[in-house]
């Protein structure tokens, strides 16, 4: 069989259609989408899976709605918290129920104003929740569902302290998380990266798969690392790392997850990366930290988070490095290589697995997808090495 | 009858398409364009109803023309007063006479030049005057009528002392006029502007009506105010003003005109509002203080006029809160309440009565308007409000 | 005959087609892109005709390619020269080939990647020259022929000193070649400039005419000056030149040349502007001064193109004045009037002789232009006089 293979062959290989229409995200998801501490009784205005949305504290609550005034359009963020419980629109001052969206007054038209409480000036609102430090809220169509389904369970643990930080960011979301998903570019990209600098990377890694996990919440990503320097025939010796490169060395496990997770375990903590929609051309990047830990030990973790992680993980690689490919990123069209099955596998994953789909769309999607011979995404981690041979190159 | 209305209900009665169609603003009307104490012989470029136009100073004329040069399109404001009368393009020379826009001399082609007088090359003028320290200037396609049907017959008199403030403003002339027209948002945007700390504002009025006066130009919003705290079921007792606000409590005057005017009248000085369209997207905010006045008064009202008026009328509370709002508005859609009786009536009144339709058209929409049960344009102001209460919720 | 032309006569004349969709410019041509003295080792990211290019220094050559991974789109600019000869991708470490753009490592995918030397992921490579002090990158789809077939031969004399000055520049860049061809602008444009000071320019010139060069490579424009105020009937006198004004009064030759070069003579240098197109909107503008002199002489010419040429011509004639109405000039349409027929020739010789039109298509093209009557630019300079006068007024 040759080697080359026709391009008809690799465009078949592509077919993700539900993942390529997501270009503002997975609706009917739980997402991260600002710092608890961040949030308080003054409304704040966010943007996820392309709807604009207030936040804000109401007594022990928090509450979201849809950030826009039915009457002629302007933000209710910019409004006032007049009465307990409420959101008084800044223009007029038509006044919300935070609770359910009900325009319970239009102070300007006089307390017998006849429009309040009609359905047609109803604000949408958001189920909204908080954990482990962070407001997360639910997009969607259908009813949401408990948020333990989309909060990982790590968050959960009474002795676990979550430390996010949650940024703006330019360029498509999937980009940015098929970089998290994508193992290779870790050796390269990162090689020179300040927090690597005593670091033992791998050159390259064979036998990259992508396995679900037995609740079939994530795609576990395996493969072997290669390490050392290696000889490139035509090329040179690579890489040529100093002799003071000694830590490291273990294999660093990663799993990705709907709606866009990406998880890192490093030895004593866990690095959640949520990458939340806002529109076509701008996500939140979340950055996670998450160690299992009490009192003094609680206090040592958050200096060592807000020191020595945020300025080399959290900026140095991820801002600067990962955010600066994010941004250059110039495609499609592209022409994947050998450990790029880990992309396809969670674009296929995501095809066939993410919400929204009923149950007989979903079956057909199977059925194709196996036709295609793109077993990658659908478990069958040993003929998906096999496939992403002959098709990835 | 059941007080819900259906949709279709409500956008039946929503159909001004002239209004609509105005993005740009009417035509055939003289707007102000400048202060005059700003232009003088240097050419000043400004854009009016979408077309660019130079102002100049010729002796003791005001000159406008098309500021775009025909040869290569050279904005002619770049150009120089090379003799009296003339404005010359920077770019090869062309010269051409202020007062007609005829191409005098090409000077790079020589004395002889035979493209000299040919009408393809005639820059258009537009008609200009200078009254009450403004430079109005005339954009239409019909001959321009006296500019005394426009310009209000306040800034004519004698001794008038008329105080303009003329700035360029985001967003869509008509959200910036309808914000104007809008009694309702006074109540509530407005109730914490410095400007109004000392002074009672009703908490809501009913009976909003606009009646057209005698002479047919303006429009005249009545209302009555209600003041002091009030009970809204539900949700508290508003408005909550301090023991201090003791001023105001009358009934102030507003009034609509076409093609873009709103008049505010204080006890002892008249606040015109005119709304210039640019383009699609921006509009000039002209701010003019009137007040009838001589000797020591004048001197005095111009020093209130640049000090308090300035400050805390025209930055605080109209660019600061209005002009946030006319930026900030996001629709159609809207969902209108009684109070916006005022704006549907200004958009009913825009349609019939903007120049520019002939005698047959205008007499079809009249009709049409009847059928229709929009009567609040029409000028019955009691059935007017029927129909407000009618539709508008 | 009526001196005034119906518009149909004029729209008959100006037809060149293939020059109204150069818009990117005209491909397969050698372009100046950059001044040696600015390229080093470190990849540079340029744009010429559309094509986003690397360029880099390896060894004692100089190479060209494509800026963009095919991998995943990431610029190639922002890689590493990881190994002789070659490089690398910043992102995954697909390492390619400088000489001919073939991946010869996909490093993070190991020394036995599947994927190198295959033609799907070759860059293009552009072929590029040192000469001059300049970089020339020739973009194209026909073989390149040699260079020395767009440098003109002056730039390659052994004792020419060649200094550039290359800079980008907003505007359409036929606007800006059109600029330089249009000899009328310079007597009024640029007669305040400080360089002018103490010349004496002509007020106008007569009989503007196109002469293709025997080379058949340059259209030289003629025409006859006219010095001293003139009396324009019904305007004034002009120019009214100080007494001071003795220098200069000499012709200065001007030609153009494809795809977008002009050449002006001065006294004892040459100014040669080359006009490289990069988008839509942008041109690289490059002014490159020469002069045929040694030693001493050398250093003394340098030292006056670094200051008073840069300053007096560079920076006030040609940034400031001819660069602001390349950006300022809104067209079409445009009326031309007689001196343009040089604009007009340069825009047939374009249609007729810049590369990539086949011998049939290159004769019908002939053939219609002297239907047209077109006689401007098929080199009979003397018919070509007559039928501007006939048609540009
Ligand atoms: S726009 Fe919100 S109350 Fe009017
Ligand atoms: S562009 Fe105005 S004179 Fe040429
Ligand atoms: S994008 Fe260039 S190596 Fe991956």
């Amino acid at each position: 069989m040759d080697e080359r293979q026709p391009a008809s062959r690799a465009s078949l290989y592509r077919s993700w259609p539900r993942y390529e229409a997501a270009d503002k995200g997975f609706r009917n998801y739980w997402y991260p989408a600002i710092e608890s501490r961040k949030l308080g009784k003054k409304p704040m205005a966010v943007k996820v899976v392309g709807e604009p949305i207030l936040l804000m504290r109401d007594g022990d609550k928090v509450r979201a709605l849809h950030d826009r005034c039915p009457h002629r359009g302007v933000p209710l963020s910019a409004g006032r918290n007049e009465f307990p419980g409420t959101i008084s629109c800044i223009y007029h001052g038509w006044t919300y129920r935070l609770a359910d969206g009900e325009l319970c007054a239009a102070l300007t038209d006089g307390p017998d104003s006849p429009i309040c409480g009609k359905a047609v000036v109803r604000v949408k609102t958001y189920p909204v929740e908080e954990r482990a430090n962070i407001i997360w809220v639910y997009v969607g169509d259908q009813p949401a569902p408990p948020i333990e389904e989309d909060v990982p369970e790590e968050f959960l643990a009474e002795d676990a302290v979550v430390i996010p930080m949650i940024e703006l960011r330019k360029g498509d979301w999937r980009y940015a998380m098929e970089n998290a998903v994508d193992e290779a570019h870790a050796r390269y990209l990162h090689r020179k990266t300040p927090f690597a600098f005593f670091r033992l990377f791998p050159a390259y890694q064979t036998d990259v798969q992508m396995v679900p996990s037995e609740d079939g919440k994530w795609l576990r990503r395996l493969s072997k690392p290669v390490f050392g320097p290696q000889n490139y025939p035509g090329v040179g010796t690579w890489p040529r790392d100093g002799f003071w490169r000694k830590a490291g060395g273990q294999v660093i496990v990663g799993k990705a997850r709907l709606p866009g997770v990406f998880y890192v375990g490093h030895k004593n903590w866990q690095d959640f990366q949520f990458f939340t929609p806002v529109d076509e051309q701008h996500h939140l990047m979340c950055q996670i930290a998450v160690r299992r830990t009490k009192g003094l030990g609680a206090l040592w973790w958050k200096l060592r988070v807000w020191s020595y992680i945020q300025l080399f993980h959290r900026i140095m690689l991820n801002r600067w490095e990962d955010g600066f490919i994010v941004e250059a990123m110039d495609c499609p069209p592209e022409r994947l290589f050998r450990p790029d099955v880990a992309i396809v596998a969670w674009r296929r994953w995501c095809d066939l697995h993410a919400r929204g789909l009923d149950g007989e769309r979903a079956a057909k999607a199977e059925a194709e997808a196996e036709d295609g011979g793109a077993s990658v995404a659908s478990g069958d981690a040993a003929s998906s090495q096999q496939a992403s041979k002959a098709e990835l190159t």
